[in-house]
This record gives structure tokens, C-alpha cells and sequence, in this order.
């Protein structure tokens, strides 16, 4: 397969991007990465590396989009971005998947204008994964969609298990409904809505799930608005940083300091190892036509080149189709549904 | 200071609130205990108990609010629940302040219907504590209000202030209200409005904060709704267990585990208690006319015991008065605003 990669985009950017496109293409055979961005430093960028160089190839891009850029502005004004750049080599057909570590919010919605919509799809959303008690979960959406409808957050659950059966295998993924309490009735205006109409569906809904149970292993996709998603993730983040950070606090005495060294440290180095976002190399924008995976912006080398692995995989099981046939289907069944009433 | 206990409350009850009471009375001097409820079972409950008698007394009350019943219905229909009792106790004098760890929405309810809002407060909310890397922060709204406006979230910003300046001494709390990123144009609907109105505001607001700094010390308070409040406590609450638990299972060989048992299980019991629900003791309803404070379900004898004591301390210092004092003040700023411009 081939990837654009937004060679410009992310806080270590463009030495990430590059580092990254290496370290992919020499781990893995059957990948090609297009690097679009400015082509005198990327080319700078590869300079004395070792790598198979027909694998690396460069679109130059004149325009960067910066993380402080207004989205609306950003995609009116830079026509030449690396970002638009790359999804456009997507739509000529030039690759099959785009990833970026760059200003989120302008790369879904290029790739969402450019790209267009998987056939019933309303609102394309991030599908997070993160490390759970009991394996991965999903979180969708993960940040696309800030103010949502009951009829997006059905689509999300749709998509989620979709996603979830695709990439683990599992043959009816349990959805949960993110809420403030396990009753039915539980919820705020949006979640008791989409409550009802979960219910509804064919899928393996289980109900309403609250915050305390998100890492536990009740739901293998949490369905949510982007906004609950994107605090979710990121608190996510911050406690799991926190809480390591507090330990160390409360290890005090030298003695404990040199035992927790040698015999803690390497337990604590592989959960570290687990909840990190690099390992988890980004996340997919799930209901547009094509492939695209929106990477965190402190993304590593190592981070990227996960991301595109991570790709790579997702564009060749042509996840977008299996998404698509997914919504077909269901509505081929509310159409049954309709005429049986 | 006297504080009606609804013991009736909560998935241990009613020895968990019988208990606690004990623990109470046995630890501070100024505060005398009404245990509301069944007063056969309470009776039965303090049978053989050692603590000064004359301190801790029954008022009975022959119904029960159970955590699965809709609160419209049981605020409706059971007059005499050991809620409403405790309630009406602060209404006529009898006791200064109320407790429950039973069904949070209706004890919510039942004090804002019948202690009445505080002058100027459209939707009283709750204040949680939490423990963060600097020292404790508080979240406001912590689950009160699931669907809210701008101004709702503004007047959060008010009594959040004055409780930290209240109960930690401090001059001009750091508020940060919780989006999806640092920028003033980030957010959903509802924030990016609260943002405008916030920064209006006399209030040391330092704008926009994202879930992964809400344990890094970055706001001393942090405004949200209610919904997103619940799901970042109970979120938080479960991610610190699942750690701990993902931490144990990394220990794998023997040697690791003594040592690990010896070595750094002091340092975990010791974050463990820090972060532990137990400790904070519950959370006050701000904004009433009247000291109101919800415990977690869950709540051991040890919670409700220290929750009596933080009970007896915002209801000393006339939190609620505190409150209407700062809505007072603000509601004379915007007049003469207006009458500047």
C-alpha cells in the first residue's frame, strides 16, 4: 500500500515524519510512503539515512497549516498545504491512505470535503483505542464531532463495531453508551435519546456505562460525543501520567528508592509501555471514503511509524468498504423494519 | 454545629451512617448528630455502641428512597422518606446542615425544593475535591445539572471560587473551564459561550484547559457540567484503581513481589488513601439556602464520618451565606457595567 504522510505536521515535526517514514519501511516490506511537505527539507530530512530509498518519495507542498491556525481560515486560504496536499494524492489515486500529525481538525475535515462521506454516513468520527483491564477498547468519537445528535452517536456505534470486528477479529463487539449512571433513564438529553435508539438496532448494545467503568472491560467500543471523547482520552492521559508521577512522590525513604528501582521500575515501564499514546500510533477518522488516521501532535518517530503501520493495515482490509456495507445493511433493515410495521 | 443524617442512605446502610456517626461524635466535640430514619432499626444499630449519648439522636421517618427509583416519582410520592425528614430538619431550625449517601438526585432535589435556592443562584451544583499533583482541586459541576447553559456554567465559576477561598484560604482561585484544548476558539457550543462570559468576569479565569491537565495543579477549579463532571470523577476514580491493578499484574516474578510487598505497597496505600473517596468525604450542593452535602453510594462508615465533619465545618463558616455574599456583589458589578456603557 501506498501512504501520504504530512511530513510537516506535529511538534517534532518534520524530524518525526521523516524518522518515522524510515523506521516503517524498514520494518515492514509491503508499504510505500509518500512524504508531502516542503521538498528542500524533507529532502535535508533524509539525508545519510538508511532505508530503501524507492520506498520514500516526495510531493512537495508549499503551505503548513499551524495548530493555532482557525480551521474555516486554514482550509480557505491554504490551497497548497501539506495536509490537502496529501489527501488530494488520495483522491487522484496516486495512494490509498493519508496520516497526519498536524491540526487535527483541518485534517478531518479535508479528508472529509476531498474524500466525501461512506454512503449513510452523516458525521465521520475518531475511533481511539486505548489499553483497557481485559485488552483494547475503542472510543468513538475521540474528538471529530463537538456538538453531536442521537442519530451521529447510532452512526458512531455502528462504525465502532465495525471497526472493532475488522480489526480484532471479534464477531459481535459489546457497545456501551457512555453516561452518568447505568439505568436506562440515566443520561442527559442527548444520551437518553440515543439510548432509545441503540436499543433499537441489531447490535450488541449494552446499555448505559459510567465513567468508573471505562477502563474495566464492560464495552469493547464506548460510544460518545467528540467532546466527552477528546476529555475522556486526554484525562486519560493525564492520570496515568499523575498517578506514576504521585508513586514516585510517595516512594521516600533511599532504601525504598533503590528497591523500587530494580524491582518496580521495569512493571512500571511496561504499563507506561501499554498506556502510551506512541504505541498506539494514532486513530482512524472511520466513515469517509479512504483512509485516514489523525496521529496525536506529540507524536514521536516511533509514534509515526506505528501510525503508518497501523495504516497500512486498515487500508488494505479497505475498512472504509466494510463500513460502508455496514450502513447499507442496516438500512436495507430500517427499510424492513418500516414496511413491516 | 447539628447535622441531620439521613441513615438510611447509601449501598451500606444503615450501619455504614450509624457507624460514622460514632466516629464522629468520638472525634469532634462541637457537633451533635439527628439519624433520620427507621427508628426501630437505628435503635437496634447504636445498641451496645460506646459514644456520649446526648450527642447522637433518632428522628424517624418510615420511608426509604431507593437508589433505582425515578426521582420525580419518589419525590412525588414518599412524604415521609428519611431524605425529606433530614431535609425539613434544616427547613425548621432543628439541625443546621443535611447528609446523604443515598439517591443523589433526589437529595439534591428535596434541598433545593425545600431550602430554596441562594439569592441570584439559577441551578445549584456540586462541588467535588479531588486530589491533583499541587494539592487538592475542585470540579464544579460534579453532577447536578446534566443539560446546562452558558449561564449556568458562569455561575459554577462564582461558587466555586468562593467555596476554594472559603475552605483553602486562598485569594483569587485559578478557574479553568474544561475543553477540548488551551486556544479561546476551541470547545463545543456551550463552552465556547461560558468562555466569552467568563472572561467578562472578576474571576481569575485562566481560560480554556484540556482533560490532560486536570490533575496538574493547572486550576484550582475546574467549570463543567454536570455530565462531563460525572463522567471525570467516576472516570477517574476507575483509572486509578485500573492502574493499580495493571501495576500489580506487571509484578510477575516472586522476588518482585515481596520486595515489591515490602518496598512500594506503603507508597501505593499511602496514594491509595490520598485519592481514596473515603477520604474526601463527600461533596456539598452549592448554592442552596443551607448546607447540603451528598455522599457516594459507596460511602464506608470512615466516609460518612469524615463527610459529618466536613458538614460541621461549612455549615460553621456559613458557606451558603458566603455564596449569596459573592452573587450579591457580582449581580451590583453588572449593574454598574451596564450603567457605564
Amino acid at each position: 500500500m501506498k501512504i501520504a504522510l504530512d511530513a510537516m505536521g506535529g511538534d517534532f515535526a518534520p524530524s518525526s515524519n521523516i524518522d518515522g517514514a524510515i523506521r516503517s519501511v524498514n520494518a515492514i516490506d509491503d508499504i510505500d510512503i509518500i512524504l508531502v511537505g516542503d521538498k528542500a527539507i524533507i529532502e535535508k530530512g533524509l539525508e545519510g539515512k538508511s532505508y530503501p530509498k524507492d520506498r520514500i518519495t516526495i510531493k512537495h507542498a508549499s503551505e503548513v497549516v499551524h495548530m493555532h491556525d482557525e480551521s474555516l481560515v486554514a482550509l480557505r486560504k491554504k490551497k497548497d498545504s501539506s495536509i490537502k496536499v496529501a489527501v488530494e494524492l488520495v483522491k487522484s489515486g496516486q495512494a490509498d491512505g493519508i496520516i497526519s500529525a498536524g491540526h487535527s481538525g483541518v485534517t478531518m475535515a479535508t479528508s472529509f470535503f476531498v474524500l466525501g462521506k461512506a454512503k449513510g454516513v452523516d458525521r465521520p468520527a475518531i475511533a481511539a483505542t486505548m489499553p483497557g483491564l481485559k485488552g483494547p477498547f475503542v472510543v468513538i468519537d475521540a474528538g471529530a464531532n463537538v456538538d453531536c445528535k442521537p442519530e451521529h452517536l447510532l452512526q458512531f456505534g455502528y462504525m465502532g463495531s465495525a471497526y472493532f470486528r475488522a480489526i480484532y477479529g471479534s464477531q459481535s463487539p459489546k457497545i456501551g453508551l457512555l453516561s452518568i449512571g447505568e439505568e436506562d433513564t440515566k443520561g442527559n438529553e442527548l444520551t437518553k435519546e440515543t439510548f432509545r435508539l441503540l436499543k433499537e438496532t441489531d447490535l450488541n448494545f449494552i446499555g448505559n456505562m459510567e465513567g468508573k467503568d471505562v477502563f474495566t472491560g464492560v464495552a469493547d467500543v464506548i460510544v460518545c460525543d467528540g467532546f466527552i471523547g477528546n476529555v475522556v482520552l486526554k484525562l486519560s492521559e493525564g492520570l496515568a501520567e499523575a498517578i506514576i508521577k504521585m508513586l514516585k512522590n510517595e516512594i521516600s525513604s533511599p532504601l525504598s528508592k533503590i528497591m523500587n528501582y530494580i524491582f518496580t521500575k521495569p512493571a512500571v515501564m511496561r504499563l507506561k509501555r501499554k498506556t502510551d499514546y506512541d504505541e498506539m500510533g494514532g486513530a482512524p477518522l472511520l466513515g469517509i471514503n479512504g483512509s485516514c488516521i489523525v496521529c496525536h501532535g506529540r507524536s514521536s518517530a516511533k509514534a509515526i511509524g506505528n501510525a503508518l503501520n497501523v495504516a497500512n493495515q486498515l487500508t488494505k482490509i479497505r475498512l472504509d468498504k466494510l463500513i460502508s456495507d455496514d450502513f447499507s445493511a442496516y438500512g436495507k433493515k430500517l427499510v424492513k423494519n418500516k414496511s413491516e410495521k
